[in-house]
């Protein structure tokens, strides 16, 4: 029998995932379980993207342009001029899905056992998608005591080789909800000149910002044209996870003929998913100010619940819909175990993302888990009791 | 500036796309262009599936499960089992498109340097997947004087290193048309299990056997349940090539779970595609005997009209919808470029393949091309009269 191959055993299991057969144990024993662990919104998908999807009269499903439709590249690059990105639709190429914009991006700019910089606790993904293209991640640890701010730029100096080709940045952050200020952007803006590194922007929170705080985009640091790659999808911005639309957006020239390579391999991105992205464009504007507004009030009572918590500490994050909270326990991976098989409170449980796998540094973030607040209201507050409930009894609790 | 990736250069242009600017100049000029160079059949989409996208009344498109929707994969178990494949849901991953199968087979099976067999000429695009993984195809050439039939065995033993993990095959074939026999298939069979190898089997147009030739799948080789990997597409089966939905499929469980982690970090195949494709699974069988019948009568059409030119051979292709065919040219990539510049006949003109973006040796295919016979018979009709024109008066042809 042949053997996998190496990158094969090095890929991470899904650190979320790990838990379903637990959350599926506690269904089928009857309990309600609140899905706290992932980013899956229960926000209604626009009725705009819908319908062109229900109207859709081809005969053929053909294969698009392998950059993507030029119609809606082209739309596509308006909504960016409408929000001070100043691109056009040769500087995008349209990905399936964010991940794919990660994937080319690090395909197209790095060797294999060229080091990329991240602050961590960062997406999990990252780490699937550098083991794919044999890149080796340096985290540098941000810490919940500074709200997950910017790492010195003395940590990241300090990281540096010959082989550091680049910083990858999530903003608005997963998974703590960060948002990085234009001074943070101005630092790395820096670093990345003195030693021309590319600097790969995922900004597919963009729209959460919070409490009147702006979004500055990594494209408009200046001077970095050849060195900002920014990596976007249209998941949470419209709700619609599944469509796996997602862009890589460069002024730089060599990588986007070098992506569109790697992209015409693949053919193309989906067709019916780039009929609802483009659709969603002419999303109305009430629609993001429904959703900010159930986004705050979710934030708010989710943090303030979490505070209300003994021996609980929850910054306020400024982005995303995520919080990443330190819990008086031991081992965030058993408690997030724990919780599902052993405990209930009026027959409900809870299911978290343990932090352990947001950092790529061994025995960082044992005492805290990441939590989603995607739950409409009464589902957040029922999930939080049963959170505080459980603290109290969980036998790993460590004050 | 920094610099771009060494797989980046590496990753080869697609021989057909950079064809497209002569062509788009042609069509600016008010010229018919014929498009015999890329698989996208004029063949219509399923009714069922495009009921199916009408008729979604999901509220949110979320993401779906990494190894795609269970039920998509319960149904797509019972197709295989009824074409005699014998495989269940969990003995299966659904990729976004073909192309992701392949990916996820050549990533989880083989390491950076590792070696694999594809007789040539071959797909394009596995050079493309090969360079993103790092692994190196080693090209055993087929030949247009056997009707590009199986190499024998001990041209693929000649080639073996310590370094061979692998072998690809099309089957039927693109760009040959060529459908490996039950015997050709056994002789890969012990070779297989002599070296312990992968065989990576790509069954995209199983559908397409002609003359009452039938289909024998990889999959059914004895004692190969280890080494065999099922890549598979419905794009070509339902003419649905936008969906961007396929299959890895094997029994070798090493394999799945290895490549499950590859489709976790990437998250899900596209949801809309997958309820096309799920939908597909009911197309009534009338669809498939009446693209049977159009596409014999399209392949007789253009192997004879082929045949009928001077100095042209053009094997009777078994299976798929292409074939390759051997020009009196000097060069079919000058060729292929001055048939849609300089030439024009009646005002039409036609984009065909070079053959050599088919092969990977260097040399190798420069008087030949590939056709896709993929129009309706009068266009093919047109077509192949101005191609028989064009040969009369290139200023390259060689007898």
């Amino acid at each position: 029998m042949p053997k996998i191959s190496d990158k094969g055993r090095l890929m991470p299991e899904s650190p979320i995932r790990k838990l379903v057969p637990y959350a599926e144990a506690a269904r089928a024993a009857g309990r309600t379980v609140y899905p706290l662990n992932i980013g899956q919104p229960d926000i209604k998908t626009p009725e705009v993207a819908m319908e062109a999807i229900r109207n859709c009269t081809e005969k053929v499903i053909e294969y698009s342009h392998s950059a993507g439709n030029i119609s809606y590249r082209k739309k596509l690059a308006k909504y960016y001029q409408n929000i001070g990105i100043n691109v056009d639709e040769n500087e995008m190429l349209i990905t399936t899905g964010g991940s794919e914009a990660i994937t080319f991006s690090l395909m197209s700019c790095m060797n294999p056992g060229d080091e990329v910089l991240i602050p961590e606790p960062f997406y999990a993904n990252y780490n699937g998608f550098a083991v794919a293209a044999g890149v080796v991640v340096k985290p540098i640890t941000s810490s919940i005591e500074n709200d997950f701010a910017l790492p010195s730029i003395e940590e990241f100096e300090k990281l540096m080789t010959p082989k550091t080709k680049g910083i990858v940045i999530c903003n608005p952050n997963n998974p703590t909800g960060y948002l990085y200020s234009k001074e943070e952007l101005n630092q790395l803006r820096e670093l990345v000149l003195k030693h021309d590194l590319y600097l790969f922007s995922d900004e597919v929170y963009r729209e959460f910002c919070y409490d009147g705080e702006e979004h500055f985009s990594a494209m408009n640091l200046e001077g970095l044209e050849q060195n900002v790659i920014l990596m976007d999808s249209v998941s949470k911005r419209y709700s619609e996870c599944g469509v796996r639309i997602g862009a890589l957006i460069t002024k730089n020239k060599d990588v986007i003929n070098t992506a569109l390579k790697f992209a015409q391999a693949r053919l193309c991105p989906p067709a019916f998913g780039q009929i609802a992205a483009e659709a969603s464009l002419e999303t109305p504007a009430e629609y993001f100010t429904e959703v900010y507004n159930e986004y705050i009030d979710r934030r708010n009572f989710t943090v303030e619940a979490l505070n209300n918590m003994d021996g609980v500490y929850c910054p306020t994050p400024k982005g995303a819909f995520y919080t990443v909270v330190k819990l008086p326990i031991d081992d965030s991976d058993k408690f997030a175990q724990w919780i599902l098989e052993n405990f209930e409170y009026k027959n409900q449980t809870v299911m978290v993302a343990p932090a352990t796998g947001f950092y790529a540094t061994p025995g960082l973030g044992k005492n805290e888990v990441r939590i989603a607040y995607v739950l409409k209201k009464e589902d957040l507050a029922n999930a939080m009791e049963t959170l505080a409930e459980a603290l109290k009894v969980y036998p790993g609790r460590t004050i």
